[in-house]
């Protein structure tokens, strides 16, 4: 099987090449990068010394070459390339935004360009595959989550699949910079974001659409999530905690997510809050449930990897079930501690 | 005036000392450690080369020899400590928890121990200039104020006083790792805290009835706060993220606080969310106000130093009122950045 | 192949544990811990999630039950329990200093303990496979070399044996701070160390004696190293800059350089100076030579991961070579970026 | 007197501003930034507060509306507004490295442009007060001195002065990233940055010929440094690690530098090695001595703050000696800790 990665020099191109470095039986005959393009893979980035250090960025991504595409563009581009490879009749994981909404207007108003492909938006999956993961297997094209809608839904999937939530929701988030791409921007010039924390865009994230998209899609009703994402300065790493009033008693929510996660290969329950470190370069989502009876309020906390579970290792794990493999291949290794 | 700190080599013992070196009116004369005793200040922290340095450590504090105390002592000796400066008819700033709260059952429950001067907890002013300055003018004991409830009261005292709030309040802050204090432990040994980040004590944390306590005093009814605290992984900082229901517009909310905190001078607004980094080292709070129509919800973002407006710079705050000294005496200067 | 770890719950004992978590043909059997005694490595480590999460850390390892011993204990008690697995005829790697030296009084004078069993020590292998891999491969005992021992002799061993350095030689290293171990201390309590940067012991480092005696055994005479650590305020990572005179040109020393190393598999040569992070969580020493024709010194740079190279996974390269197995096997993952 | 600060937008400008602000007798009247040109600097830089938060930035500055200027702009701009500066009779600090180096020759092959005004490069006097005071306080040109040398410089200056080095001297230094500037560059995009460290240009760094000219100037004789500088991930703080060949004893060694430094105000000698976070913020620097009497090399070890006494407030320093201020004045603030 022959792989192509566009836009392979970015970090989720980079955690793709990692992770897929592992695979005996797989070829990556294509990487691609505007800014790269001509440069081997190891020349760019020194510490690559896997089988695929040799490659060569290219321009362009060529679909007749390639059996199995990943895409890690821009969404406009995206747009384009994930149409291409669908009409080849080949497979493909996007991890950008371009197919994970079921609504149109969610592009003009958030992403600030009109979706031209409205009807295959309907044949593209939600690559989440603790939540679709039959559709996952037949699917051609698969958007693979955003990495704080991959925190949030985690978090509330069984409580709002049992309809147990009464009111509003609300989703405080934390994010690791590498969460905003590999482009140097001012305030994320290191000695700026040294020691500093903060939230952005408390009012209106372009995440919020797709969470509550999902959300409806599997309840069937209307969700709304307040949700107030903050920087934190690390590398990697996503904390969402989130606050939901019920009529469960702490016993009973437990129970409601233990049982609905039995199965899960990458869903971890702790006693304790998760750590962000403790999911590092790994496709675990670690979960924490509780209620506050004095409040009424039940508290769900999940920690991923922005960069794993919240992006490349869960486009792998895609990418395993959409290719027959046992859904937990290559993803199970340990955390390089501390 | 000569002053004494008691347990003077923790770190809001090093703030203080930091800060009053440049008051030329005033005599430390007096530093406590059991750790420490006997040695010099700046032999156990080479850095300090102010008026103080010499200063040796003393095993305790005597009370006959000093004008004015602070003390940065555990809860429990600073009961004790606070009880026999009242009693000689001096003034004390006490940073511990000893004399926060008006109900002497919290600190059986929240901090283990049986307070011993129930009567004196009435007689000590909680040291918040915004919401007591008054008080604080003619008080002998100032219980001064913890971290969290500080950036946590400050975000919500404009709302609960007017009564704009309906319905449960959602507090979700970070703070840095001296908010720990000194003592080395495990979970903030160098390698584990390096790039981790985690909620902790999510259910039941000490400082909650702190602040629904002086919430209640303030608007006469019951508040109750749902309460997560995150560990970041820096030095200093502190966002308290606040969410609540309120029929007032975003207009409308915005106004109340500017207008409630408008002669304010350690308040500042901001146009943006607030930066850790921005208030660091400072004993400036940092508010941004706004409201998401879409789910009908205030939120307030506060930023402080845990150790300066969270505790020391705000000790002296108390103590340049209680002094007779303009408020903002020496605690102007600005932020040493990147 | 049954295999015991001693000292497990030590920085280097989890990234044994990580690393031998791939191994489909042995068994962990034992695990010990002093402070973890009766505690499964899950409930101390949350993040385990391997084939060995359900292990108990037992109070001492029982030589009868396993095959293969990895020791990472204090120096002492590794003396005796490296005694006692030699005497029961199987085969231990000891990640202490307990049998690295040739010299009984280095024991006494830098370690402050009198070394039991000198004819021990001269039948352990020092572990650095670049030097001694045909004695690694019949050894019983192999003493694994030190963090800054294994950056220097692999940045000075090409040099030193061919004779070509005149004078002395200036080693500059810095390291992350989990080469000092688990156990918290007050320099490395995180508000402490976080941004800071300082050498220490500059003029009597334990790593000396390591250094001079292996590059004596190996050149045949007296090597002295004048070396200067450094702490950097990161978890993983080692960089030593080392500068010599020589006669050598720079093509000259260069090329003596890659020579040498022409078929290490963990050796990589750099055009451009190393970064810590390229290798972190690796077994590679990443190297870059040159010299500054202005002042006729040569400048060797190295880097590798403390607790990788320069311990753990060297660990591993060991154990690999004394079982049998590839010496790569399992070893040349891809690190975890950024 | 009416100060304006050329560049004031970058690291050192803004560290000169905070330093001004607590001067009662100036005002600055003039700022300039090409890329903020027509904001106010509390808009550009929320966390300004001081007297000076009000001021806007222009695209240039008149030297007619001022008497004194700091110019923290790229060199070659420097060189010309340097020039008319000095034509105007008033007097300047230039921040760049306009003005260090007495040798044409040096800018055309480090800097890459030819110097036009070599006459004035003679008037210039280089700006570490501890070696040219005099000098400093009738200049109307000086040439604030660049980090590695203010560190490296200050280590070696007595032992230059008095002859005592023999042979060649070798610098390891380390830096904060502040040290690079303010513009976002992909090396110091914070996840790549993060966690990582490494030397670089080891072979020609730019400061060399800045250290030996100096050197040169106070000694008489050629001096030639190995200079290897390395990025540490803190945004302030600057070691130099200097090891040079000595026949004096380790207490003729230290007593040269103490007696050299005796009533040096900003010079502070440790018992043990210097920490970059003891200076941070500060104008001090720290001084180790030492020696090997292994090897016969001697240790000085120094530490800064780049931004401190390696630029800004080294600055403000010459300033305080160029105007008749006592030449402490407002530098002697203790540092926020930790």
């Amino acid at each position: 099987m022959k792989i192509a990665i566009a836009g392979a020099s970015g970090y989720t191109g980079i955690e793709l090449l990692r992770i897929l470095s592992s695979y005996e039986d797989i070829e990556i005959n294509q990487i691609s990068s505007r800014r790269y393009s001509g440069k081997r893979l190891k020349d760019v980035f020194p510490f690559f010394s896997g089988r695929f250090s040799d490659l060569v960025f290219q321009e362009d991504i060529d679909i007749q070459s390639s059996d199995f595409f990943f895409l890690c563009l821009p969404h406009e581009p995206s747009v384009e390339l994930v149409k291409r490879v669908y009409e080849s009749g080949k497979k493909v994981v996007d991890l950008s935004a371009a197919y994970r909404i079921k609504d149109t207007k969610a592009y003009t108003e958030f992403y600030g360009f009109e979706h031209k492909y409205p009807e295959l938006l309907f044949k593209a999956v939600y690559g989440l595959p603790e939540l679709f993961r039959d559709d996952i297997k037949n699917a051609s094209v698969v958007a693979n989550p955003g990495c704080y809608p991959t925190a949030s839904i985690l978090g509330l999937y069984p409580a709002v699949k049992e309809g147990v939530i009464k009111g509003e929701i609300v989703i405080n988030a934390l994010s690791g910079i590498s969460g905003a791409g590999r482009e140097p921007k001012q305030q994320f010039h290191y000695p700026e974001a040294f020691g500093d924390s903060y939230p952005y865009k408390p009012l209106m994230h372009r995440h919020i659409p797709e969470m509550e998209n999902v959300l409806k899609n599997v309840s069937g009703s209307d969700i709304k999530v307040r949700f107030t994402p903050h920087i934190i300065p690390v590398s990697r790493g996503m904390i969402a905690t989130i606050t939901f009033r019920t009529d469960l008693s702490k016993d009973q929510i437990v129970e409601l997510y233990r049982l609905e996660y039995r199965y899960e290969p990458f869903i971890r329950f702790l006693t304790e809050p998760p750590h962000t470190k403790y999911v590092s370069g790994s496709n675990f989502c670690d979960i924490f449930v509780d209620k506050d009876e004095r409040t009424g309020l039940a508290v769900v906390i999940t920690a991923i990897d922005n960069l794993g579970k919240g992006a490349s290792s869960q486009a792998i794990q895609n990418f395993n079930i959409m290719t027959g493999r046992e859904e937990t291949y290559n993803l199970l290794t340990g955390i390089v501690y501390p």
